[in-house]
């Protein structure tokens, strides 16, 4: 196999070996080399950013409404991008591959390294076995952990990082024995670790930032408080507000659930408008080369009132990042999340997807300012799986032939800031919601992976590349 | 920006001094210096592969079926990965962007280095101006120059590097004015260059393999003899077979037309079969929710019978490169096009498209061995836009429900080599031609280009790239 790898490390220790023997390479641009010259051993840090659905569609229409078709995201600026295959296994034989993930399983291939069966966390397919994660193997190895979502954080993204359930829906006490679904050998009853809350309340993760709060009201299994209560009795400060996330400078554990649900997403439709069917004439119900279609009225994307109370995903990002760094020589590893590029487009709501999009990116130009003061921190920004939206002509290729074309699903028109009309199709059923697509997903990184990550990697990789990095 | 430029042009001149103090380096593995030690100023040649419609979702489903889900493609061995933004303009605003491109403006973005309006060929929008493409500025330097298409050569892909048209669809003199397009400015009568077929006979293009004889079967516009012999007159040998493909030698000027349209694809659907609609009970007519569904049988690829004499993109290609390597000290480009990857898209016959990424992907390998020995020689694969077909769960992820969730558009259920059974949606549209999307599309290249390529760039970019290597 052709890879950078060989000749990158060859070039790092050639670099290293340069620097050992001159200081006239000291310059402003040179200011990461100055900080290791400073200190040889920097704290070793990962931060893994996960756009949930977050694939080359979502990322080509986020662009041409935020930046213009010709523009560039932060995301585009990276040194380093590779392609990563999503592994799903069946659950009832392990062995055979299913060809389109979930947030459960594709999230538990990146923080165990193991690819599993849709719906589970962090436990094996078919077997049911824990799987230690990235996030409990930096703890014990004394760094510190934290995790970010726009999500609840029982949601499966963060879930996967520092829970073992076998199914993603048993988010609290009351969920974990359903019509629809259950996790019997996961109750406590059973010697199990109980609901996914419940896990994370009794965890060592040092911050934890995201919605979610009704996962921590109801009562503890086999108690009589709240698994919020049991959170505070594990030594975790509670955080509810805005302004509870500006004010806490704690060393201790943080918890901080900033909404019931899931955090209102930044961006909405016009007027809260999602996608439409076309409507087609009477007349083309008689035959499909008749009549007229009327597309949906185009629109522009606006401020979701809603969010005004949310903290932003760079504010709990930020923050987060200052908690874990301040007096860590150590280190830290931190996942977070933009979860709702994904709901936002089994919702049907490409501008929800774009905001949280927008979330992201500004996210990492802040992760990536981090890294430039702090060499030793690795920046990994990728997706776990591909989703429905498509970006389509915003009225059809064939519409010259005077023949009403249109798409059999929902579709919205989106008037973008520099004036373009951009069509998006929504299609995979028509089911309250979209289907997750199968394609290869995108990885980022920052200058500390060059030369250390294929073109084309398996998403079980990516738990290898930060266990390397962090050396554990 | 973060680039891996400075760094990899630093270490390729570091490489270069190493190699010249000291010769432990020589090994089997160090064939491609060995051949540049011995011969320092090796031909520069250029080969641009690219699958038409050749998106992440085309790239999965075919991975999937022909390597399995763990499997690799050739092109995922590439050093090189970068992303590729598809730039379309606006006809009668050329300022201003449209989303999604057709083969025409997207080829044009390689073959020229400037974004046009979709169905133009190598001319810029509104204006109308011819613009020299890389094919004729190689050829005015002395390099050989080559087009190979499994589509006739007078589609917009190969079209858009040897000759200059308002529309597309003028491809011969028969189709320069019709009822639904037309192309006056461009009639030889009217001081244009004549139809596609036309310009391309009287090319100085070194080797021309594909498609499309019925092209050049007519008359040329003002004359009394046919295209073909014009093309004749004009010093071209022409190809009709394999058997020709295999047997040919000559130093000489070469047009191969292999069919009278497009070349047929090697693989189809099982006994002819494409996407086809789910099929609802009546009850569900009544309410979404109600009643079942029947989707389409699950089926395998099998290969198609029409194609036993069609020649193989891999024939042509390395006939090609015979051709254009031999007694040539100065160089080549070579355009090598995988045409039906997205023509069996808009047809939803994803068995065909799965063939075509293969032929390509064989193509690649060749490619690959042949820059090898040839080490001025850079490959870059790419794709000129993205497609309908999506990778979907094979039945709803929502099946679990027990409410019939399925695409309003048509979808398959393939049976991989594997055993896993992969579902492949196509629902832009119900005419009978899928749109185009317009996520933007890989780009890989070989060890050439390492340090040479950013991780994000425009089509527009991947002209500059095969211009720089020729030093044009």
């Amino acid at each position: 196999m052709l890879t950078l790898r060989p000749i990158l490390s060859a070039l790092r220790s050639i670099a290293l070996i340069s620097f050992t023997v001159g200081t006239t390479f000291l310059s402003a641009s040179a200011f990461a080399e100055d900080v290791t010259a400073s200190n040889p051993n920097p704290a070793k840090n990962v931060i893994l950013i996960i756009g949930d659905g977050m694939d080359d569609h979502q990322i080509t229409i986020a662009r041409n409404y935020l930046k213009g078709a010709a523009g560039r995201l932060t995301l585009d600026d990276m040194p380093v991008r590779s392609s990563v295959a999503v592994l799903t296994v069946s659950e009832q034989a392990p062995d055979e591959y299913i060809y389109v993930a979930d947030s459960a399983c594709s999230g538990t291939s990146m923080s165990t390294g193991q690819a599993t069966s849709r719906a589970r966390i962090a436990t094996t397919a078919k077997s049911d076995i824990d799987i230690e994660t990235i996030v409990e193997m930096a703890h014990k190895s004394g760094f510190k952990t934290g995790i970010v979502s726009t999500s609840s954080v029982t949601d499966a993204t963060p879930a996967v990082f520092a829970s073992h359930i076998q199914y993603r829906f048993c988010e609290n006490p009351e969920k974990m024995v359903t019509e629809r679904f259950s996790c019997p050998q996961d109750l406590k009853a059973n010697g199990g670790p109980g609901s996914i809350s419940e896990q994370l309340a009794v965890s060592n993760v040092d911050v934890i930032f995201g919605g979610g709060m009704e996962n921590f009201t109801p009562t503890v299994e086999g108690g009589s408080t709240s698994v919020l209560d049991s959170a505070i009795a594990n030594g975790f400060t509670i955080l509810k507000t805005k302004q509870d996330l500006n004010n806490v400078t704690t060393a201790g554990k943080v918890l901080g659930l900033f909404a019931d649900k899931h955090l209102a997403t930044k961006l909405r439709g016009e007027d809260g408008r999602i996608a439409e069917k076309p409507e087609p004439s009477l007349l083309n119900s008689v035959h499909w080369s008749l009549g007229e279609v009327d597309l949906p009225e185009p629109m522009t994307c606006e401020t979701n009132p809603d969010a005004a109370d949310t903290p932003s995903l760079l504010s709990m990002s930020s923050k987060a990042i200052e908690l874990l760094s301040t007096d860590n020589d150590k280190g830290f590893f931190l996942m977070i999340e933009s979860a709702s590029i994904d709901k936002q487009s089994h919702a049907r709501n490409p501008c929800g997807s774009i905001g949280e999009l927008d979330q992201l990116d500004e996210t990492v130009a802040y992760a990536l300012k981090f890294a430039d003061q702090h060499p030793g921190t690795l920046i990994l920004v990728t997706a776990d799986h591909a989703q429905a939206a498509q970006l389509v002509p915003e009225s059809s290729m064939f519409s010259g032939l005077d023949i009403p074309v249109y798409s059999p699903g929902s579709m919205v028109r989106i008037i973008t800031p520099e004036g373009g009309l951009m069509g998006v199709n929504y299609a995979t059923n028509d089911f309250f919601a979209e289907e997750h697509t199968g394609a290869a997903v995108p990885l980022y990184a920052n200058d500390v992976a060059i030369g250390k990550i294929d073109t084309y990697i398996s998403q079980t990789d990516i738990f290898d590349i930060a266990k390397q990095h962090l050396g554990l």
